[in-house]
């Protein structure tokens, strides 16, 4: 089996897609291979400029405020940066779903530039059977 | 190990069965079998007439009406839909959690047609250790 | 490969906590070994007195109020006492998040007696990927 952690990232809050990049960052440092499949939501939050707009998950909201304080005191990267150093740092490639992508009109340069390019879910899922581990975020 | 995705169902919004509906296509597209086990807010999403009343997760409210605009627009099959399909394709087993069907007294004809019976967790578990993919949703 | 079950419990809603502590039991009763990481969300709901506290997540909560209902009508344990139960009967381990820990300046006597140790993600990615099966929650 291939050492690779593979992420679907269905999600589109700030809290929940910090997880991805730590996991990224973490994984590189193990020596694993990482892959990234951006869908709905997730897809939806490396829109250009969308970044800034990002919430914390209505669950978790009284919390939130005092999470991003804390964050911006220890100067802790945005999730987004982190990813990129993961990038930097390992071989992880990060995918927009087709179907999301056609669904929304989307085309590739309106992504943040941490998209490496297209592709579908079975293509996916033909690259996370091989890994180690498989996650739905 | 058996070619196989598994997929824990806990969730019950609209947008987040999508991806459970997609998944199984795509997973018998590439000759896997698909197992789900559904608990919790998933198996009530699949309670008889549950389907029409079924939400956008709070956390994307603001774009939920735009999807289902252009999803019906697009005239994009419904997640039930595009499950009965990927069934009709390949071998997709749909499980109802014995538990969560005692707690809420539910029995097997509560339920939609997809779910082909009750199982507890260790024998979904036992399943999943044996396959490729085991993604929580 | 190891007949092991990693969980890396993001979640922190009692909804979501459930399926880990069933996960959990129903894993020891298979003979499964079982590896938990607390971080975020999941991490904050293990503090010393937190469970008192925990909702429902929103999406749910129009059927919480039944559901918290059945559960005590039936006198169905917490998910915490689950989670105990399937320590006492099994190989289950919970880490938490160092990095979590750091951010929110805790110390591990500030956590719930089922919480072992502190664990970096690296750490935990190493023994999950020797495992057959992880999920994000």
């Amino acid at each position: 089996m291939a050492n690779r952690l593979s992420m679907i990232v269905f999600s589109g809050t700030v809290d929940k897609l910090y997880p991805v990049a730590i996991l990224a960052s973490g994984a590189v440092a193990m020596g694993q291979e990482v892959r990234i499949f951006l869908t709905f939501w997730g897809l939806m939050a490396l829109k250009k400029g969308a970044g800034a707009q990002l919430q914390v998950s209505k669950d978790y909201e009284a919390m939130g405020a005092e999470m991003a304080r804390i964050m911006q005191e220890k100067k802790v990267p945005s999730w987004l940066d982190t990813l990129r150093t993961a990038k930097e740092l390992g071989d992880v490639k990060v995918y927009a779903c087709g179907m999301t992508m056609d669904l929304f009109q989307l085309k590739l340069e309106d992504l943040e530039d941490v998209v490496d390019g297209v592709a579908g879910v079975g293509e996916f899922i033909e690259e996370a059977r091989q890994g180690e581990i498989s996650l739905f975020i």
